[in-house]
């Protein structure tokens, strides 16, 4: 099937004279997960990861994908002629490498520009321009191929209510257009799916686990449109819209619109914008390339939104705690439990809870080795049956009217090693190390990052990716810009400070392939601490509500500020979840939260 | 005698037409400490700081300096009209700022370019161009004014033999031409002291506490040029030089040199050479405008050099524990020791040792309150008596053939508070901690800072300074690119890799205004760790060998790891030093590191 579709869209090639097609994971607006409308690299290639670029020249293909996903697409791309490229591998050449290794001199490189980021394909031109290369971006031939493609979605749209929101579109607009006029920008495009979200109070159901709504804004002094479906918005959405004057137009028209935007100065993010868009901007046109401002306005989160959360996260805890007792009764009786079935359990404690709307991503239920995987994902075939021993890590989270949830829990289901009980406790206590920091305002996740990976470091020990990343509200459980890591990466903003309000995951963890895995994950929420002659220090509240596996503790590899951590934290749990428990339910949270 | 001085040179800038005249404290070659004839600063402003700059314009003068000087400087400007300008404090202008509101439309601001950093010049350039103001730079108008100023300094040159060095010069013009060839250029131009000392394995005595030569260097693929003072140079270090080609040209001709560089590719620094020099580069030349690559070769020592320097501070930990024997002797019988007599004694106890050349800078002995300024110097009016009471704090350091020392230890001479104690105690657990750090290659001091902070900050307290500096290897005690500090600083390279072979000074403190000051500080030198799946770990071997003042630690702030580094150290201090000492000094060692 895969080589069919190969053959037909190197017939295109041919045709149109392309050396290379490009196609990436992506919708029209750089999102991280996108509507099945989208899934053209999946098509193409079989490989079915969130994240992933396919590369197909006149004579062979490639499939670059990162860390997450080597196993899978190993195991996927199997029987195609696809090459698998794992990024950031020493020796895999980069994906601009990769085209300019198979573009010849004066070559074309194709792909739709919709689903190309602005900046990226502006690297490529520069790459090109050495071979006197082009790029042929203004139409989707896969789309040719694909023909029984699914249609963009066409879920209704709904108001956030700012007593969920905590700040009416208009004065939202009115703080974005005065950091329009502090960069001298009369107008601002916006593509991002959660921005335009956001900055409306708006959300949908265009994307799995992520409520938006496809849409672009654009922002003048005086005027305000969006660019979208129409027919997903009700009147009575769009009464609500026009109290702030925002202009309902077509989806398609965002780039004619563009195009006539001669004499302004436009506000632009190009890791934010596709490059079809970008090369719609006329070349009359002044552009400010800087970060969208609504990403670090979203990112802090105001009290509102603060205090649900809080909410959110308790409901979250309380369905949590009901999954975890559960399982431990199930575990005890030899009940015939699977990493599936656990996951749909649990999924169903959060449809209990009152406002809960959909899982902010796919449940990670991994038993033992399984959690290795970072990222994996239970299917029919792997989906294991839950044994009283050893390991289960569980990675979950809701999206709430009162905001989006991420946690997770490792949980020994029976006897486990020694070793096991070290690594979980290493990863415990810098998981408590950092939420328990307190800092001068000025510090970036940069700065704080060895706090929680400290522990494990100083075992020679490294779990290879971030410590944290920020979580949206009601929008994408990953949310830029603020996170812990302890490197740079080119094109994140690492070195954003962390601000009252902001919301960040902290999951320091242990994976030992073939054998387990291991994550501790709370949600901190940053926020001023005293101010004296020093400057302004800040700490971390935590949000998330869950009890921590006490079997898996080992207090020989716990300092006595560790223990008190650890019990201030479970006195706070028992005291917060056990008004919404039963009996047994609570009777055991008691003995799992007691001090250690 | 100010004031006379200002009326001088206001008549001279009337006379040349200049609305802005600046006077940076700077030699020709961008030096942090100068010798005596370049303190133009000090003697048109009176200020001796090491650190300040002078802007004079038609009707006023101010003077910006940092945090270190601001009582001395205001003590010193005080009956002058100059006013200081506190450099990082809000509300201050910067100096670009300050000369951009005083300068008019087509006017000028002058300078005596090779005092400037090209960097610093090329940013006031564009400042400037708004105003289609000029620069003169070609003068040194100064010159004419200070008619009694001392001459350049005539001090003989000398070799560093290959085994305090660790690498024949052979080799660093080898490396140096790799990397020069790997940023395609041919020529490369030096004009910091401590990058040609080290090239060429040279000291001198130019610079008080700075053993370097003045002089120039010149690199080509073929050639070498050494451009100073030739009498320094006696014929035996000429015929060494030899060996290796490196051509002696007189001090001034380099700006002629380089103004014939008209097919060249030139390597250069701009932070790192001055203003008169960048200009003088031919238009026809190219530039390759990136960090000196001897600031990095020059700060990871070589094999040899750390263990020379090993030995350096042992010499020194004697030293220091004789005087702190003496000290706690002298308070015991009451003796009349001041900060001064108190600093020669310690001096003259680093005299002793074997291989001592000179201070690495003027120590810093200060007595309670006194010790709240970080950079006291003590003078014939602020000398205390030391009473037995109270805390000292001793920041000291040597030159030897086998390295660079920085150590400061904070003494209690009798009766100390609990807060005291207590703030004294956190200190050293930051130190400890940070010293015990084990971490992936790749980390930079940004990512560690937080090690020796924490602590303090955890309590609401900070040191306002960083936690680190690079030290170099009988060359400047502060030496670039590595450090600890939290923020990024425009111009610094605060995200550089630590490197197997950096030495870095680790000095937490605590100073509150008017009271006390704490800074406990040792040099560590980073080393490879394990290498796994995870990377190379990294981690930090102490160099400086002194005994911590028990009497001020309060245990009841330490952990159990930490009571275990401080006694796994003083063990490590007493088994080193001992054979060195007096049986009255070992007996008190012993007590002195004994396990808490």
């Amino acid at each position: 099937m895969i080589k069919t579709r190969l053959i037909q869209l190197r017939n295109i090639m041919t045709e149109i004279k392309a050396d290379v097609y490009v196609i990436k994971t992506a919708d029209f607006h750089q999102s991280e997960y996108t509507g099945v409308y989208f899934n053209e690299r999946e098509f193409m290639s079989g490989f079915t990861g969130s994240a992933g670029t396919l590369v197909v020249t006149k004579t062979k293909s490639a499939l670059f994908t990162d860390g997450r996903y080597f196993i899978q697409a190993q195991r996927q791309l199997q029987g195609t002629e696809i090459e698998l490229m794992k990024l950031d591998v020493t020796g895999t050449p980069t994906i601009l490498e990769y085209i300019d290794a198979n573009v010849s001199e004066n070559g074309c490189v194709t792909f739709d520009g919709r689903t190309i980021e602005a900046a990226w394909g502006l690297e490529l031109e520069k790459t090109l321009n050495k071979k006197n290369a082009t790029i042929l971006y203004a139409k989707d031939y896969i789309d040719i191929i694909w023909t029984n493609r699914p249609s963009l979605s066409k879920e209704p749209a709904y108001i956030l209510d700012v007593k969920y929101a905590g700040e009416p579109v208009k004065d939202k607009l009115k703080r974005l257009r005065s950091k329009m006029t502090q960069k001298d920008a009369d107008t601002h495009l916006i593509a991002t799916l959660d921005d335009v979200c956001w900055l409306f109070n708006i959300r949908g159901n265009d994307v799995k686990c992520n409520p938006v709504v496809l849409a672009f804004a654009v922002i003048t002094m005086e005027e305000v449109y969006l660019f979208t479906d129409e027919d997903k918005f009700s009147d009575e959405v769009k009464n609500v819209l026009m109290v702030d004057n925002v202009m309902i137009k077509s989806y398609e028209d965002v780039y004619s619109y563009v195009e006539k935007l001669e004499k302004a100065t436009i506000l632009i993010d190009t890791q934010r914008i596709n490059y079809s868009m970008y090369k719609k901007i006329p070349a009359t046109a002044k552009t400010v390339v800087v970060e969208n401002p609504t990403v670090l306005m979203k990112a802090v989160k105001n009290n509102i939104e603060v205090q649900n959360l809080k909410a959110a996260h308790v409901k979250d805890g309380v369905a949590v705690t009901k999954f975890l007792y559960w399982l431990s009764e199930n575990m005890r009786t030899k009940q015939n439990v699977t990493e599936i079935s656990a996951s749909n359990y649990l999924e169903n404690r959060r449809r209990e809870q009152e406002g809960f709307i959909e899982l902010s991503f796919d449940t990670i239920c991994a038993y033992n080795s399984n959690a290795a995987m970072m990222h994996y994902s239970a299917t029919a075939e792997s989906n294991a049956v839950l044994e009283p021993k050893g390991m289960l890590l569980v990675d979950s989270g809701g999206q709430y009217y009162e905001g989006t949830t991420d946690i997770t829990r490792t949980i020994a289901l029976g006897p486990v090693t020694k070793q096991m009980k070290k690594d979980f406790t290493l990863t415990l206590k810098g998981m408590l190390n950092l939420s328990s920091a307190k800092f001068l305002y000025g510090c970036s996740g940069m700065n704080l990052d060895i706090l929680a990976r400290g522990p494990l470091w100083s075992e020679g020990i490294d779990y290879r990716c971030g410590t944290g990343h920020g979580v949206g509200y009601l929008l994408g459980v990953h949310e830029a810009p603020n996170g812990f890591r302890w490197k740079l990466t080119p094109g994140r903003n690492e070195l954003c400070v962390l601000e009252d309000g902001m919301v960040t995951s902290n999951e320091p963890g242990v994976y030992i392939e073939g054998s387990y895995g291991i994550r501790i994950e709370n949600e901190i929420v940053c926020k001023k601490a005293q101010k004296n002659e020093y400057g302004q220090f800040m700490e971390f509240e935590m949000l998330t509500v869950a009890p921590i596996d006490l079997d898996l503790v080992d207090t020989a590899y716990l300092g006595a500020i560790d223990i008190e951590r650890l019990n201030k934290y479970h006195r706070f749990v028992y005291d917060t979840l056990s008004p919404y428990l039963d009996d047994k339910e609570r009777l055991w949270l008691k003995k799992y939260t007691s001090a250690v």
